[in-house]
C-alpha cells in the first residue's frame, strides 16, 4: 500500500479547468432536479445532481473519462488497467473502447455475472482473480508488467480526482445566472475520489461570486465510518470489516484523497443503514428516480438531522442508479 | 351516459393556447430524456417526456389546473369536484387548494387508503360510494346538486383536455430551435384526454415549421382495448371486462375525446400486457426514472414491432410515475 502522501500531485486550478474541457461533450450533462417535498422536510433549499442518469448509471464515468483521454499516444497504445467490481470497472471499460484503445479490468471470481457481462460488452479484457485485496493488486501488477498498461485507481487517481471535479464544476455552470449560488455541497464518501474532486472544485475555482464559500460535506454510513475516522483523527484508518448496503462506499480513502479530504472538506458526517434504506425510497417515490443506496447517503445524513440546513441551498450530489431490481433492500 | 357528440366544443387554436399560458409557471416544466440504449433498440431517435417529475406525479396536474383556474370567481366559489381513485383526484384536490376553493372528491370504498390519504392531505372532501359507475355518477350528481360545485371529469371535460394539450405544446416549445423537430409523438390512452389533447396541439398549432406533420399514435393494452376497436370501428364502444397492470387506461373515450381522437389521431397500436411490465422494468434499469405501467405502453409499442422509427424523431410521453415500491408488479 502507498502510505507516501503526494500532496504535490494535488490537482491545481488548471488540471481542473483541464478536466472539465476535457469531459464536456463526452460525458452526459446532467440535469439538477429539485423536490418540494424534500425542501419542505429540510427546510432548505435542495438541489439533486443526477449523476445517475451518466453514462454507464454513475459519475465514475468521469473520471474514467479524464484519465483515459488525458494519456500520451504512445501511453494511450499500451492500453489501460484498473481492479474494479463496480461501476468503475464499466467506466473504464467504455472509456477505452471510446478512446480505442485496450482496457484490461481485474475482477474477483465472485462479482456478479451482470457486471462481468456489461464489462465485456464493452470489449474489455477481463483477469480474475480471489476476492482479496492482495491477489487484485497482484494480479494488477502482472497485467502492468506484461503489456505497460496505465493503472486508473477507481478513487486515488489524481486524473480520476480531476475527472470528478467535473460533477461540481458543471452544478456551478449551471447556476452561474443563479445569484443565489450554493451555500453548500454533500456527497458521499467511499475511496474520496468524488468527494476529493467537489472539493477542490468549490474551493479553488471562482466560478461562483463566492469562491471557497461553498461547504463541503461527505457522508457516509455508520458502518463503513473509516473517512469520518481518519478526518477527525487525521491518521488514515482502513475500514474495518465494512457492513453496509451501500456497496460502493466500504472502500478506503488513499494517499491522495486524504490530504485533499483533510485541508479541503469541512466535515464528515454518518448515517445508519435504515435511514440510508428510508432516504433512498422516500427518493424513488417522491423524485420518481432510481437511485442505488449510496447515493441516498447525503439526503440520509439531512432526514436524520445530522446537519441542519434550514434556509440553506444545498447541492446533493446522486452518485448512480445502478441497483438490482430484483433484489431491492425493502 | 352522454351520447352526443359535442364536437363544437373541441378546443380550437386560442383555447390550447390560453391553456398553456394558463398552466405555464404553475405545473412543473418537465425535462425531456434520451436514451442511447433505446435509440439503438429501435433505430429511432426517442424523447421522452418526463410527466412522471410532474407535480402529483402525472400530467393530471396540468388538466386539473387548467379547468380549476379558467372558472370564474363566481363559479369558483362555488368549488370544484369529480370522481376518481387515481391521479385526477390528486390532481384536482391539490388544483383547488392552490386557488383556495373547496373541492369534493367521489371515491369507491375500495379505493387504496394512500389515495385516499394523499388526496385528504391535499384537502378535499371526499364522499365514498359503491365501486360501480353507477353510484359514483350518483354520489358525483348529489355533491353538485347540494353545492353547485363545477364538475370536472378526468378526461371527457374540455378544459382538461386543453390542459393535457400543454405536455405537448411544453415539448414544441423546447424544441423550437432544434431544426429537426418531431415526426412522431406517442402517448398512452385510457379517457382519451391526454391522446386528444396531444392531437390537438400536434394538429392545429403553428409551433413548430411543420404545423400537421406530427404523427400522433396512441398506444393501448390490447386487454383493455375499447379504444382500438372504437378507432377502427367508428362506433364508441366500451371496455369489456378490462384487465391490465396498466390500471390508468381501463377507462373508455367519451362524448369530446371520441370524435377528436377519430379526427386527429393517426393509429392506436396495441400491446401485450408481458410487453408493458418488460418495456416499464426497462425504462427503470436503463432511464432511471421510475415510470407507472401505463407510461411503459408507447415504448411496448415499439419493442414489440408494431411501428416502425427507424430513423424517425419520436416524442414519447411518460404520463406518471406512481406505483407502489412494496408491490411491483417483477
Amino acid at each position: 500500500m502507498e502510505r507516501e502522501y503526494n500532496t504535490d500531485q494535488i490537482p491545481d486550478k488548471a488540471a481542473l479547468k483541464r478536466a472539465f474541457e476535457r469531459v464536456t461533450g463526452v460525458v452526459r450533462h446532467t440535469p439538477l432536479l429539485s423536490s418540494q417535498t424534500f425542501d419542505r422536510m429540510t427546510g432548505g433549499r435542495l438541489l439533486f445532481k443526477c449523476e445517475n442518469f451518466q453514462t454507464g448509471g454513475a459519475f465514475k464515468f468521469r473520471g474514467a473519462v479524464n484519465a483515459v483521454n488525458s494519456l500520451s499516444e504512445a501511453d494511450a497504445r499500451k492500453g489501460v488497467a484498473t481492479h474494479s467490481s463496480g461501476n468503475h470497472a464499466q467506466a473504464v471499460a467504455l472509456a477505452a473502447r471510446m478512446r480505442g484503445i485496450a482496457a484490461t479490468i481485474v475482477m474477483p471470481e465472485t462479482a456478479p455475472q451482470v457486471k462481468v457481462n456489461a464489462v465485456r460488452g464493452y470489449g474489455a479484457d477481463i483477469r480474475f482473480c480471489e476476492a482479496t485485496l492482495a491477489a487484485r493488486e497482484a494480479a494488477l501488477e502482472k497485467v502492468v508488467a506484461e503489456t505497460g498498461a496505465s493503472f486508473i485507481h477507481p478513487s486515488n487517481d489524481v486524473r480520476v480526482i480531476a475527472g470528478q471535479s467535473t460533477v461540481f464544476q458543471e452544478m456551478q455552470h449551471d447556476l452561474q445566472h443563479d445569484a443565489a449560488g450554493l451555500d453548500m455541497v454533500l456527497t458521499p464518501v467511499g475511496g474520496g475520489g468524488l468527494l476529493s474532486g467537489t472539493a477542490l472544485a468549490a474551493k479553488l475555482l471562482a466560478e461562483s461570486e463566492r469562491p471557497g464559500s461553498v461547504k463541503v460535506i461527505g457522508c457516509e454510513p455508520a458502518q463503513a465510518d473509516d473517512a469520518y475516522r481518519s478526518f477527525k483523527s487525521g491518521e488514515l484508518v482502513f475500514p474495518d470489516h465494512p457492513d453496509t448496503i451501500a456497496d460502493g462506499l466500504k472502500t478506503a480513502l488513499g494517499s491522495n484523497t486524504f490530504p485533499i479530504v483533510r485541508k479541503f472538506v469541512d466535515d464528515i458526517v454518518l448515517v445508519q443503514e435504515e435511514e440510508i434504506l428510508r432516504a433512498m425510497k422516500l427518493i424513488w417515490e417522491r423524485m420518481k428516480i432510481v437511485v442505488e443506496p449510496s447515493a441516498a447517503v447525503p439526503l440520509a445524513a439531512l432526514l436524520n438531522g445530522s446537519l441542519d440546513v434550514s434556509g440553506v441551498r444545498v447541492g446533493i450530489i446522486l452518485s448512480g442508479g445502478n441497483v438490482d431490481l430484483d433484489a431491492l433492500p425493502w
